[in-house]
């Protein structure tokens, strides 16, 4: 095995180019049968193989950053960087992150997680280098599905302004998660049916610029067919118009090409672009016909790609996919946004059964917020499906664009509270406190599977900003008799007793109940109320707990500054109420990836810890 | 006075259109008159008469919608929609806005005060008039500076897509506030200087479309010269790459010229932007040369431009501008970065010191915020100036890019608090609660300009994430002999009694020495304790003030929801602490303009107030 002799960072080089073929495959195999056992991003990873490989051999690392945006296409940098027996253990507790992480390695030179902020975080580095007179290459590598976010714009915006070298890979699979949108896509779309990359052609060297001018005959042509010259689709054009150099496309997958227009890209002053064109799921049949669903995979059966094991229950995606289809039928005014994740957020059968109700934007929140707001006015109930951690994106939209205008939005947000693997990047640590700090919001979280259903009508129904914060995975089948309407601002009595009351938002719901279990046992009079909304809160029902509760404990997968606990207890403090206060929160610090069961552990929300807190309070 | 003919929308369209110069000369002496007594934003407003004209004759209100971009250019809209007599009161308290409202008129049509909305909030209207088989027309009028802003593309590029009429005209007078910057900017430059448009030439009609293509010969003469047909710069191709039809450019003076390309882009079946050429200040000698200046102006003497009243006293922004200018002297790895705001941060002669070390990365604070990430990890120390109100923008990047990775990057926060007569756009309600929930973010508030120095210097030397938040305008110049050393997370007695203790943050301290007199008349004994930090806050000053207290009133110019009292609150629960707890924050609903006084006692945060409501508590 060739593979055996890449044991760190730069082993790469002693490998003859020869063999590179071979490397590509042995590491493509060593990707496939790792996942296959721990799951992961493999689609993405197995585009990027050659590519990386390429890299790795033009650039000098440590000394050279390579920035991955997004993070997730970075398995093969983390082979080539001597962490290979990480992969056992990936994205599991403790174990190798599925992201860039300077902790993990010197070759590591941003953490990434989110979106479209390499060519940011690279012209840092730039500026960086320049000023303190330091001498190494700065690539940043961005998937087309990356560039149609705003940020990476603003970022190409100011590089054109640059006067050394930055290298930006755009790395175009013609996809983000699902297949990627926009003028931008179908612009890439033109060029690589342009002629291939073939060295000279593009060469940068000055001479180039020396060349004779078009004649004056041909200018005049062009202006007056500027429609018909839209069909040269000069390649690169658009970025060169921005004032960065454009190398490419080239071929992604064959190594020596791709070296050597790497090698000519680090000869420019400036920003340049180096167009690589890649297959999703390369190498792996599965992966190829499925890239969506090969994205982020469980483990799954190699000979045929089929999952090994899936829940059998229903994700609160799942109810989310399947309320929306239904509302799609019942009103037509309601209409689905999504930024770039029709797969993850179950809105994939709204679309199909409604496509000019649906609307992907691109992995683009801002826009897809504000745009949002446009189609509230325009008479339409927008329903915005977005995960907590990238609604942060927009969230100067959800205050300036939605709520101060007071408009009818419904904000579905999956992946709130811990979601596990993917670590603390895509953790929806922050969303009740970042939503419930904003005027004219309303903040919902749903206890099970029918309440986000009964939320979702509420939401529809509703008439002003609002949102339902629901977590990741199974949805919580318990309760199901208790399902009182939903009415705004009230929380649901669920076990009425005296003594200690759990006062618990959404997926915490389920946790208080074996809380109140345990309690139980030790002789604890225990009531359970959901709160169901996290703003406004339920005033009332917290003044009658306080007549014969002596504690509230609150309850919330949410930091605490900010959040549903911090309510209740001014709540308590400003009504002067005799009862007091203990808030179980998320820490005041980022939570790392692992099983979702045991981050509850490490941060205290199990239930064993929770009792234990409410035993320890109960004793003093 | 054809002006005096002008009382509701449309009545321009009675005006012939010979005396369409003569009313675009009178609206300039009356934005000039009015603005010269009652300040505003006039350079911008000046550039767009004619524009603002030739839409309003084009189109067809309130059944079209008209969407100005950040909305401070809207002067001559509100005039032409009978809102001149409101220019008495602009930006006062319950005056006209200075911003476009829906509450003020049916022709607003969206509400705006930050950048870069338009084409998002436009095609949000544009879907919804299509999905509910309505017929009007909608305009989004952004400008050249608010192209520099990440979602703005993300509209256009989802706008690409649109098989039905969008108009977009970019307003382009080569400004931001300050001069526009980066590579879009510069392109624009390039068409500027292009064959202006003409009409037939790139008339729409079906017919170009059917020229014959240039020829084989000519294609392979430019894929050959690439470099060389830049030089060409085909106005617009950078938009058409993106799928959206060019119009232009046109001179946005020429009335007739922009009502002939505005009727055309009427024709378009898709988006399309007509790119009009403007001046800022057009009109006004002063305006004209120092536009930025003009941007928002206190009144005026006509004669000269200059203002007739200047505070004496130096503001917060005066005091962050000499300590980066010594800064600049003192430490070569500190570097500044702003988004469009030179001037108003207070940048400029640091930019203007050194240039090498300044970074004006356009109305893009995403990439601000993560470009000083890069250049944390590149070396340097990154102060990034930004308004609160703007910060928000960037939420996601402070957690993900900057405090994920604990990176050492200051936020220098103006306009924390109520900035007053731009009303609820541009209030900093919201930071010490977005950002003192972020793990390893430190947040700092100084009570007078002297403490606005001490905690600059404190936050460059630190190492990690940290931020200063300071209010618009004059510097509090009281309690100069306090001046204890910053230390993390340490608060500072001002005055140390017993009874009640009232614990400031930042601004609120200058109110809190006036409570502090009003209660001591009535013969309270009164404490009074400077927050300095809001996170972490200072859990050992309350522990000991809990001892001799039996209230803490705490006092903050920001939202109560995640905010300084709640997190006091929070402490003296959580230790069970002896004393009573009574926060006084800014309400949970948008606080609009006037001026900042008024503003304080509208929401009860005047000394008068707070002192009330501390007799109310005592009483009980």
């Amino acid at each position: 095995m060739i593979l055996d002799k890449i044991n760190q960072p730069n082993d790469i080089k002693k490998i003859p180019l020869e063999e590179f073929p071979q490397l590509a495959s042995e590491i493509r195999q060593f990707l496939i049968e790792s996942l296959s056992k721990t799951g992961g991003h493999l689609a993405s990873n197995l585009g990027v193989v050659e590519l990386t490989m390429a890299l790795h051999n033009v650039m000098d690392l440590p000394t050279d950053k390579i920035i991955w945006d997004v993070g997730h296409q970075s398995y093969t940098h983390k082979i080539l960087t001597g962490r290979k027996d990480g992969f056992e253990n990936l994205r599991k507790y403790q174990g190798m992150s599925g992201f860039p992480k300077r902790c993990e390695s010197q070759c590591d030179s941003f953490d990434t997680g989110h979106s479209s902020t390499s060519v940011s975080a690279g012209l840092g580095y730039v500026a960086g280098r320049d000023l303190k007179g330091e001498n190494y290459r700065v690539v940043s590598v961005i998937g087309d599905g990356a560039l149609t976010g705003g940020m990476a714009y603003e970022a190409l915006n100011n590089a054109s302004e640059l006067k050394t070298n930055f290298i930006i890979v755009l790395n175009d699979n013609k996809m983000s998660i699902s297949e990627n949108v926009g003028g931008i896509s179908q612009y890439l779309g033109n060029i690589r049916t342009a002629e291939a990359y073939t060295g000279l052609k593009m060469s940068v060297t000055k001479s180039l610029n020396k060349m004779p001018s078009v004649g004056p005959a041909i200018v005049k042509k062009i202006h007056k067919t500027k429609s018909s010259i839209k069909q040269l689709f000069i390649p690169g054009m658009f970025f060169e118009d921005m004032g960065i150099t454009y190398l490419g496309p080239v071929n992604g997958h064959d190594i020596r090409q791709t070296m050597r227009v790497l090698n000519e890209a680090k000869k420019v002053e400036g920003a340049v672009i180096v167009h690589v064109l890649t297959e999703k799921g390369k190498g792996y049949e599965p992966a190829m016909r499925h890239p969506a669903r090969f994205h982020g995979t469980t483990p799954f059966d190699i000979t045929n790609g089929i999952p090994t094991s899936s829940g059998n229950k229903a994700s609160y995606t799942d109810i989310f996919s399947t309320v929306m289809r239904k509302f799609g039928d019942r009103n037509p005014d309601v209409v689905a946004v999504t930024a770039a994740m029709p797969d993850g957020t179950g809105l994939k059968r709204f679309r199909n059964m409604f496509p000019d109700r649906f609307f992907d934007v691109g992995i683009a929140e801002q826009h897809a917020v504000t745009f949002a707001a446009g189609l509230a006015l325009g008479g339409l109930i927008p329903v915005v499906a977005i995960y907590s951690s990238f609604l942060q994106r927009a969230f100067d939209q959800v205050i300036h664009d939605v709520c101060m205008q007071n408009l009818h939005v419904v904000f579905a947000i999956d992946r709130a509270g811990l979601v596990g693997s993917d670590g603390e990047t895509h953790q929806g640590c922050f969303d009740l406190s970042y939503l419930s700090l904003i005027p004219n919001m309303t903040v919902m979280a749903p206890k099970n599977k029918w309440e986000l259903s009964d939320m979702l009508k509420y939401a529809v129904a509703y008439d002003g900003p609002i949102a339902i914060r629901y977590p990741r995975g199974e949805a919580y089948d318990g309760l199901e008799e208790y399902r009182e309407e939903i009415r705004c601002g009230k929380g649901e009595w669920i076990y009425r007793e005296s003594g200690i009351l759990l006062l618990a938002a959404g997926s915490m719901v389920k946790t208080a109940v074996k809380i109140r279990e345990m309690l139980k046992e030790k002789g604890y009079r225990v009531s359970l109320v959901n709160a169901r909304f996290v703003k406004p809160i339920d005033t009332e029902i917290i003044c009658e707990a306080a007549k014969d509760h002596g504690l509230i404990v609150t309850l919330e997968e949410n930091v605490k500054s900010g959040g549903f606990g911090e309510h209740v207890a001014d709540c308590v403090s400003t009504r002067k109420l005799p009862v007091k206060v203990m808030i179980r929160a998320l820490p005041d610090r980022f939570v790392e990836q692992g099983n979702v069961g045991m981050l509850h552990q490490e941060v205290g929300l199990d239930p064993e810890a929770v009792c234990q807190s409410i035993l320890e309070e109960e004793a003093i």
